[in-house]
């Protein structure tokens, strides 16, 4: 899988390879992006580095931030989270070690690099770039609506948080392996750095959502895929603005609908039912098709993650056989997951 | 008409009354703000200012900055346009000597003011303010989708720039006739000026898109009116995303929908055609249930500027039969314009 986003002029693009930062984090839940990179994201992954406090690890090789710098490393990723999306000054002193190293920044946090103590000064001092994933693009324009080369799917959702990243990542893998041209567009922080770039949508002024989902996905060979990370969903009554605006400009010949079974309400919005998956379905066909109208659904996407292998299967079979149309777990993988993958090439 | 924002915490609120500035404007069309000013919320401007090269006016009584402050002028507001939005360095001698006398300065041009050089010193020194209306509030949070007490009408369009403000205008001041409680609200730069106050929906951050036109139109009496202006359109390929964060968030009882007969290309966008009156109908009912199953359309708004008088009521009394709901040219007023409001009302 090609993930560079070489051509998506304007959109953000990290410093790679990376040496992973761990902190002094002592849960694995916590570590998420880092156990992310790793396995979407190996060969931009030169090593971690942790605080002596840690007890979490990725399994790659543990290196300084010297010794990863004389590998190729060019930014230090901090690969954590914490609740209150801060930058804790234990950590302080490895930051200023990576910049000392030569290495570039990268974070997700809440906390802005630069407004952590002494940070900026010093990346300024030694030049060196201090890289807020949370920031979108200054350059970005107006949507136009042209139509572009090139063939784009996008994942779309019942609700928030319930796997289009994770799906988009299996699908753009599964279309590479069956020797597809396709790029992964990242439209989160995560993605964004499994991609090394990418657009926050969510963090886009409202203006400026459509041409910056035009921009995420530029033109390409006819025969390539740009498989892009959906947000939010056309039903959360909090976060169907940025859905909209990404389903415009990416003008996307396939969606996938994802889904989690059971889930009943949406999420932050209590009283809100989660809607059916026909009709997410109907919604995102209806209002995609103003700017493709050729957009089809190329399968859903369960999160059976809660589920039981055999009932998970079960509940797939019968509800593929329901909206006739292929239902499968990328996490499981298998005949669905290679049944719903042929559909959208198809 | 109450336009008082005192309940909407949280949006902008503008220092009132003002001063209207002329610059040196030649070209009535530039001075489209000060217009709607004068004509939409007269008790709000104490006079005009111009610079000698000016030509033209609204006919609002000629003041000095000092003489404005002595009426109790509370800020020199920008009232005239530009081809590229900057403010020239023929204006800032006056700028300056409305900050001196005493008023806070508003300003919607693209540049900010903050970098016209010299006046934020100035400012700072003489502690007032310099208010761009281009600037959300900082304090946005996303939204809950919870129902609020109190009614809301909002204006939709089938394309951008045909008359959901001066719609909103209309029915507001319409419905203060009949002895409605009601507040017009402000979603763009003009609104808000004439309002004194709203949030400019397509410069929020489109995470908080709902969550903002939650903010902008909140609890209120069970018998008041929130009036919302709309913007954009669900189908305009570059800013639904504002369109539908704004419907959402401000979960109306009754839309009105927005049209310019003969108008055939969207604005900006050439290849889509505007779409039907019927179609924006039913996407904005459709996706506005989400938020407020009781959602229905209280008729359609039509921009007849470019029509004879008699063909206009034609036109309309036949698309009034056809769509079966009130057509009305809210300039135009009359019978059908009263038959529109009346079914807002019902």
């Amino acid at each position: 899988m090609q993930t560079s986003l070489d051509t998506a002029a304007g959109a953000l693009s990290l410093p790679q390879p990376y040496l992973l930062f761990l902190g002094d984090t002592t849960e694995s839940g916590f570590a998420k992006t880092a156990y992310g990179l790793r396995d979407w994201a190996p060969e931009k992954c030169v090593g971690e580095y942790a605080l002596p406090a840690a007890k979490v690890s990725t399994g790659l090789k543990v290196l300084t931030p010297a010794e990863a710098a004389a590998k190729g490393a060019r930014s230090l990723l901090i690969g954590v989270a914490n609740s209150g999306g801060i930058i804790p000054a234990s950590w302080i002193p490895a930051l200023a070690e990576a910049l000392e190293a030569g290495l570039d920044i990268v974070s997700g946090m809440h906390v802005r690099l630069s407004d952590v103590p002494g940070l900026a000064e010093l990346a300024e001092r030694l030049g060196r770039q201090l890289i807020d994933v949370r920031d979108p693009p200054r350059n970005l324009l107006i949507g136009n609506g042209r139509k572009r080369s090139g063939k784009r799917l996008l994942t779309v959702g019942t609700d928030c948080a319930l796997g289009k990243k994770y799906t988009a990542l299996a699908i753009s893998r599964a279309f590479a392996d069956r020797g597809v041209d396709v790029d992964f567009r990242a439209s989160g922080q995560t993605g964004i750095m499994i991609a090394g770039g990418g657009i926050p949508m969510d963090a886009v002024i409202s203006d400026f959502e459509a041409g910056a989902a035009e921009m995420l996905s530029p033109d390409a060979d006819p025969a390539h895929w740009d498989i892009v990370e959906g947000q939010g969903s056309l039903l959360h009554p909090a976060y169907a603005a940025v859905s909209l605006g990404l389903l415009h400009g990416s003008q996307p010949d396939v969606i996938v609908v994802c889904h989690q079974p059971g889930r009943e309400q949406m999420l932050g919005t209590p009283g809100y039912a989660v809607p059916s998956i026909e009709e997410a379905i109907d919604l995102n066909l209806r209002l995609g098709a103003r700017t493709n109208a050729a957009i089809r659904c190329g399968g859903v996407s369960f999160n059976t993650s809660h589920l039981g292998e055999e009932e998970a299967i079960a509940l797939m079979a019968s509800e593929s056989e329901r909206l006739g149309l292929p239902v499968a777990d990328p996490i499981r993988g298998g005949e669905a997951f290679a049944r719903l993958v042929d559909n959208c090439l198809a």
